[in-house]
């Protein structure tokens, strides 16, 4: 121990880790925990978790309902970006880290305690992105990631130390989960033991969040998204929280059978491993947002924001929400999104999300530009002539000294 | 007219247009025509061409079938990049026009002519793509460009001048078409006309190459891929010739709803456009291409990967696939494919192209590594804390004179 | 001609090119000219001009000293990126243009103009400089350049032209220049004629703003540059306007032979040229933004910006100053400035700029952090055990597979 | 310690600190210890290592010159990238630690050694680099590094244990050095203790590899390069070997003054460190070498080559030269150099290195195409205004909609 911890402000959320933890900590550190307890849109009772943490003596309980914190604050600038990690994941576990870790930061401030702790293993991402966190937002504060510090190395050796210590233990927490489970408002992420194996696919019991597509209904549903400058704002015409959105969202994506995705990744931390995650109301709000965006951004913009999205989406994954470089590109992102504004409609049909129509009083589709009728002298012809003979200009000059079809 | 023209390669459809452009050459440049069509998988018998060209007296007749060819060195190059255009184009259309203005240069070269003519308007990106082709291949070849040089701006005058000129017009292109097609073996693209209002979805008949998800079968089909080096080279355990392979793919996603695109898109020449693709086989192509890169690429590996890939399909989209810049992209793209390999098996079903499986001889996913269970040390929980240490170093450094949160 | 032109913004510098030009739009269009000529620091007096402005019987004039709006809104923020185009260009004449388009539409519009005109050849970069700049800010003005429509097309037919015309000719224009010269308070740059052949290093009388290294003292000279948020501000400590300091930094410059640069470009308009600039303050003002960056940017934060300068340079280069891909750019570039404050130190010998010291109230520098001596635990020598750990783990992983030393 | 060490490669320089290393190896781990001495140029006899090994009765002494190898494999490649790390640094450290891990790895796996040992402290860069060499060449080796390990964490503590291990101690190293050095036929580097603050610049005894500017010879210096597929195959017209050339090159560095550097860069693990550097020949290379580029290389081969630049500078700079994703940058980089031959004059002086020609049978370079003068219809100025209007469409279109000056 580099020196004696006085107050730690655990992330909790009231299951047999995280207790186990609690008590861990007041056993180990012998010091006083102050659980926080956040509504990230996990969809779990939080009063439970309050109980508990009383049963352990805890005197300051923080429960928060952060829903719309994490959507507005959170949620939408990342979807501003397009953002997909490794080209297909909606990035909704490493999202929800930096808002816990800024919560706990300002509790511990607040309470004036000198640490923090989690629950994340010590092979995963998560510990990398609540650390990091941590750390952009206070230096000195003392982290403490008890799956990394115990000996509590087996399944058994948990239940174990639970028992020794009158940690009640609900009786489908006593085998072992056949997979490990992460929600929030924006995703459920599923991972480990029965889908360790890439070759095979997911059982059906392990999604949680949507319905199959096979299962979903045969008949499409349509929508319409509003949009201002880029976040999501109404739904179905009728003006919407930003949490409330992706909720309604979620439901329908559910009911879809949409948003399903079964992902071998690779971990900032250097292995590769096998994610299933559900991400309905994310998987139409990425589809609608392309949608706006194809009539209101300018193509250089586009472009530029295609380009930087991979970089961005590896930041938000790897844990560096709260990074000078975060927040550069966020700055670039937003910038764009000053016309971002208008109407996504859309049909929803087992599994598919297919944008119908978009509109926008900002829209930079002319038709007279691009008809294939008279267009009125909007365009000339002739002047592509020039465009591609100076595009090709240094092309002819490289094939005129014998480097033809663009050999170097 | 710069100079005169001896003898012009034309890329020759056979159809009512390139008819009346056969004729407008030989009236306007009284010069030779030579004819030059290619079987890329269009889907259209090519022998009527060759009669329609004797007819007009056309001496040098080529007709090719370019299937193998376009898969194997135009298709597969581009789709180990996993190229999407403006995050959602397969470039159907822009990938197959390298390959005919290539086609063309060497039949040029061939057969003594001095200029090339292609069927492409003044508004879009073909002919672009068919001019720096041309361009790239030989710097000193005529470019005939009809539909920016003639008098001929409306479908009424066209109809008069085939009229005028004895050429023969089907019933079905006496009106004006509803909108306007292209289509080879990866893809069919339709625009203008019917489908220029991007607030309306497109009718049901547009669709050529798909049924619609609605309309596929109830019952998933599920199939696997093989992958050597980046490239698929069989089908449910066959090996197959490349061509092959993609016929295939599309019968499948055909079938299946799968590989529709509703997209306003923006040009090279610089207006946005409204385009309505199909692409079935390669979008189970490269769905299958990810799966299988998600085992066996590196990490950094697929993350610069996806870093260049919005600049490659934007170059492909723009017509530079004879250039430089895209030979040096491929390089480091096809250097990346080495170790591609394996099967990936899929389960297609109204729509969703669904990765049920992958694996390798070459994977480099580790279930030691990543397992929650005991991992027999394969990896040391301790270096966890080092890693977000120093990687958490310089945000600390900030905070520490209060640049908190990665402020700057 | 496409209508009728009324009145006409040329941009004016009293030389007898823009008067041909001047006397040429009133012959060929029969319209007014409006003449605007703008103090940018080419270090040329401005009232000759009004006096052959009036010569011309031109009503409207505009003569605007806009040197501190040039250094202010144009150089410094271009400065803040370090741009360098092709990795060594510093940009001078590219980024004067958007001021001088701005204004002249700004003047367009205040007059009633319908059109615009500018004097750069249909050869180089200017003219797409120029008119991108007019087309972003006035859609539907009118573009009038010249060059590109006149037959003036040799030097004897534009002296003819004058002759014609009355228009006074000095008699060092009589004759062929042998260069060609822009000039501004950022740099001066020579082209053409005896600066052709690459392979000939240039004469000395082309330098127009530096001496020689050579020539320069045997003694070095010290001077120091305060920054706030990534600008100049203040001059061996003392504050001072933004035109100001870039003007004596041109003297320091000047005066120790900084700055020169012979160079090989390739422009935007498709081949390759051949310039030598002179950039006797901006050379000093880059050594010395790098310098002060150094110790208070962040690494990610410097990275960052280091990756997309390449393509803000080319942006600037190209004409796309006035384009949301630049704005973008910027916002990421100026939001990274927020801490760039502090002072450095700066010897000028000879053709050399040396940094030799750097301070600031928000440097990132820490000595107990990097020093070999004790460093009171400031940093934990083993968490690099880990860093490093994690870090190979991927290679580790794909050399146990085969794959060693990185092999694909 | 996790398991028995039996036999350990030591890159061993003969110097105090690695002798140190050497006895603290075979006392801490009583394993057999083999010495790696390799020649890279930095300028010391290597006889007496083998001495010094053999007084400790090392049996396996391998001392191997290295020179060549280094500069065709490690420094020539790194230098067709124009690779420069923020913006200034080449790299000369970083590039010769790969070389050294290899050469430990193949000694290690010829002599059936089970680990490598080196000299670099925990705060440092080139533990990382040597360590990711190794692993990445064999994932199973054991590494060890005494600094980050032992006690020894002062000078006298180390004096102590040479004096206690009778190990020779010369009298310039019983007391502290004012700064510590690494060097190689690339370059020189210096940091530390003297040199910790950046607001004081290096004393002149720092410098070791060049005179300064101001003692240099105050008459230029003229040399030619030649270059074939972007490497230096010549000087003076004199065809060299690799090391040859760097050799001679760095003695015209020194002898005019050039290549020095005071910077303060970002390091991998996390601080900012000040070093300087010397790179005489090195920095005559670069400029050389995007001399003949300039001429050679396509303007979008150069653009993309510029923009991967940074990513690939800070690859090596972090120490994955044997990483997946710098042989991609390499193939990308090595394809664009196919034609980048010819020959490039420089004069040296006083810490200037100025290009006065280049000259190449591969130029792109084009006088007619470029001239004021008559180009004889090479150049069509017409093709300016097509290309200008295409140009600017997009941002017509926006400003026709209110967003004016490419407001977004």
């Amino acid at each position: 121990m580099e020196h004696k911890v006085k107050k730690v402000v655990l992330a909790y959320s009231g299951g047999l880790d995280t207790s186990v933890i609690l008590r861990w900590l007041q056993n180990t550190y012998n010091c006083e925990v102050v659980t926080f307890t956040a509504d990230l849109g996990q969809g779990e009772e939080l009063e439970p978790a309050r109980k508990k943490a009383e049963m352990f003596g805890i005197k300051q309980i923080f429960i928060e309902d952060l829903r719309e914190t994490f959507v507005k604050d959170f949620v939408f600038p990342m979807f501003r970006a397009n953002a997909l990690y490794e080209g297909q994941y909606l990035l909704g576990t490493s999202i929800a880290r930096p808002l816990i870790a800024q919560r706990q930061i300002e509790i511990a401030e607040m309470v004036g305690a000198d640490a923090v702790a989690h629950g994340a293993t010590g092979k995963g991402n998560d510990q990398v992105r609540f650390e990091l966190g941590y750390y952009a937002l206070n230096p000195n504060i003392r982290v403490i990631a008890p799956w990394r510090e115990w000996d509590l190395t087996s399944r058994t050796k948990l239940i174990e130390y639970a028992e020794t210590n009158q940690i009640p233990i609900t009786k489908d927490k006593r085998g072992e989960a056949p997979f490990s489970v992460d929600a929030n408002l924006l995703h459920s992420s599923s991972e480990g033991k029965l889908l360790e194996d890439p070759a095979i696919g997911p059982d059906e019991i392990v999604y949680q969040r949507t319905i199959s597509p096979e299962a979903a209904p045969d008949v499409a549903t349509e929508i319409s998204i509003d949009f201002l400058h880029g976040d999501a704002v109404g739904l179905n015409g009728e003006a919407l929280s930003p949490a409330t959105i992706l909720t309604r969202l979620n439901e329908y994506g559910k009911a879809n059978g949409i948003g399903r995705l079964d992902l071998v990744e690779n971990r900032f931390v250097g292995m590769k491993s096998r994610g299933v995650y559900e991400t309905p109301g994310g998987t139409i709000l990425l589809a609608a947002h392309r949608g706006i965006e194809s009539i209101t951004l300018d193509r250089e913009a586009g472009h530029l924001k295609d380009s930087i999205m991979p970089r961005y989406a590896e930041l938000i994954y790897n844990g560096f929400w709260f990074s000078p470089e975060r927040r550069m590109l966020q700055a670039l992102i937003d910038t764009s999104q000053a016309s971002v504004t208008g109407r996504v409609m859309l049909k929803l049909y087992k599994g598919n999300v297919i944008v119908t129509g978009r509109e926008s009083p900002h829209s930079l589709y002319n038709t007279r530009m691009v008809t294939f009728e008279d267009d009125a002298g909007a365009y000339n012809q002739q002047d592509a002539a020039g465009f591609i003979k100076l595009n090709a200009l240094r092309l002819r000059l490289g094939a005129s000294i014998g480097r033809r079809g663009g050999a170097l």
